[in-house]
């Protein structure tokens, strides 16, 4: 791992994308993203997709130059079609519409038929908390989890993430699958012959272990809160694919092993017109306060809020480089890419 | 257990109201609520609660005659003041308000400060659903559930209902606390003596029990998911209390052990003028079908989808009786109340 200065890191990355049909202000834009990921500190889903990306672009999944087309509309809500477009570049401009009809309405909705994988879920919150807005987006993906009282994985991880705004920038952001770890982390674990720190998924005894392993045999990954993570990936996936009018979890085919044409839902939040912001400054504090103030179970690991570490990790990456594979930041170099 | 007919247990109930200073609508609608959620088979939050609301009516920590009030409004979004009126009656309001809101913008939020208790949070979700719309409702409650990382509750257990409608009247709907397991069912294993099926929270030695009774003691039960449903639960409150302007959980005093002056927050969407009705039951029953017709665990256990079983236990309750406790029943027929 060697420490890259950011803007070398997103100039690189734009490098790589304009060949593949990016225009020059796209390829800009999805790199700023990929590598804002990684500068944040969500390193499994910023620079470490970026080759499996590049080659969906090859392959033809993703469609490069392809942007969302409006389908419907009805006062503060509107459906899109994502056209196998850029993930990333599709969610971005779903967020920001979902945020302009929240200027409107106090309240909008996108809902997105045929897209692609995200990243980071995470991102779309930053964006509409740094436009001052209360986000909600989730994701529906292929099948990845075994629905509760299944032996097969029926429903998908269908990722969730809900955003709060602070006048500080200090947003609260919580972006998390509906699958307890993800294979990453289940390979992760059994690649180092480390036992999982909490159960995460059965055996094929049929019993919960925390052999990472053991897991992976089964694909019995545990869903959060057994039947209701469950429950609620299967509530995702039909408000996802009904609203947007795209494909449910069962109706996603795997291309080449990866999903494609997935369906998504973007929510913004504008309280500027209703609510006072010092008073809503005051309630965050209130909340984030009396969390701080808990007593914790390990005296030097004190509560933390959803997103907590982010701003600072930001400041270590900007300020010391941003951490990237060597051999990746050699193809970036020569143009491998 | 005694099997009632359930217009006369309605009509029991409303009896057992009116005196206490409900209007004869609002103690036959706040009736309808109490009956329907026991003859739907949520018999936690039904009947079994009925003597412990009656008890915070006379205590006057609810006011029976209070309605909400509106505070603010703007485009599809309102914020209301509960009054700390009936819990379920501003619920219900509440939801009716999100949907004409969703008829007029296709999506519709009300945010309610300083009510109390909704009892069954899946009512607003069937009532959305058997309007046509899709919903999502969530409530704070007071500080019950650790945080993770955290010796003692500062997070609520924060209900999340979700609602998907079908023509059919067979509506998905997802009513789950954050909390693995309620007190209420950790009580009855412990009463038992009977193992918990899985791990439901911390023992004196901090490892993850199913010992019921080691929890109790503990008071450390566990979040669904972890750290994720942890952070759920916060994002939940965070949202619930700073866009309707009420109380945040670390806010909430509990009144005699109850909590009071709680934050709601109901979301509704019409799809009638941006989707087909026939691609919506298409997409639905995929989805369902999926479920379905997965390999299950065990071979007599197929998968089922969040509020399957309702439909068939309303009915059984409505043909056999819908079962009431005797002592309460004979309560209510002497108008002990």
């Amino acid at each position: 791992m060697i420490r890259v200065p950011y803007d070398q890191l997103e100039a690189a990355l734009a490098r790589a994308l304009e060949p593949l049909g990016f225009s020059a202000e796209r390829a800009r834009h999805c790199a700023r993203l990929f590598a804002e990921t990684t500068r944040d500190g969500v390193y499994t889903h910023g620079l470490a997709r970026f080759p499996r990306f590049v080659a969906m672009v090859k392959s033809g999944v993703v469609n490069p130059s392809a942007e969302p087309s409006l389908v419907a509309a009805f006062g503060a809500v509107e459906r899109w079609h994502g056209n196998r477009g850029v993930g990333n570049l599709n969610a971005w401009s779903s967020m920001a519409r979902a945020v302009e009809l929240a200027r409107a309405h106090g309240i909008g909705a996108v809902f997105l038929a045929q897209t692609n994988h995200w990243m980071r879920g995470g991102t779309y919150a930053w964006q509409a908390a740094d436009a001052g807005c209360f986000s909600a987006c989730w994701t529906n993906t292929m099948p990845n989890l075994p629905a509760w009282g299944a032996a097969e994985a029926v429903v998908g991880n269908n990722p969730l993430v809900l955003g709060v705004p602070r006048a500080s920038g200090e947003h609260v952001i919580l972006d998390m699958a509906m699958s307890q770890y993800s294979y990453g982390a289940l390979a992760g674990y059994a690649k180092r012959g480390q036992p999982l720190p909490f159960p995460g998924g059965f055996d094929a005894a049929g019993q919960l272990t925390t052999d990472a392993a053991a897991i992976e045999l089964t694909q019995r990954a545990l869903p959060i809160g057994l039947w209701k993570g469950s429950g609620l990936a299967m509530m995702l996936d039909l408000f996802a694919s009904m609203l947007s009018g795209g494909l449910a979890t069962c109706e996603i085919e795997p291309v080449a092993e990866k999903e494609s044409g997935v369906s998504q839902l973007f929510l913004a939040i504008d309280p500027a017109r209703f609510a006072s912001g010092p008073e809503l400054e005051r309630t965050a504090d209130a909340v984030i306060a009396s969390l701080h103030a808990a007593v914790p179970v390990e005296a030097e690991k004190p509560v933390r809020y959803p997103g907590e570490q982010t701003l600072q990790i930001r400041r270590e990456n900007l300020t010391q480089g941003v951490p990237v594979d060597e051999a990746l930041w050699e193809q970036l170099q020569s143009r491998a890419y």
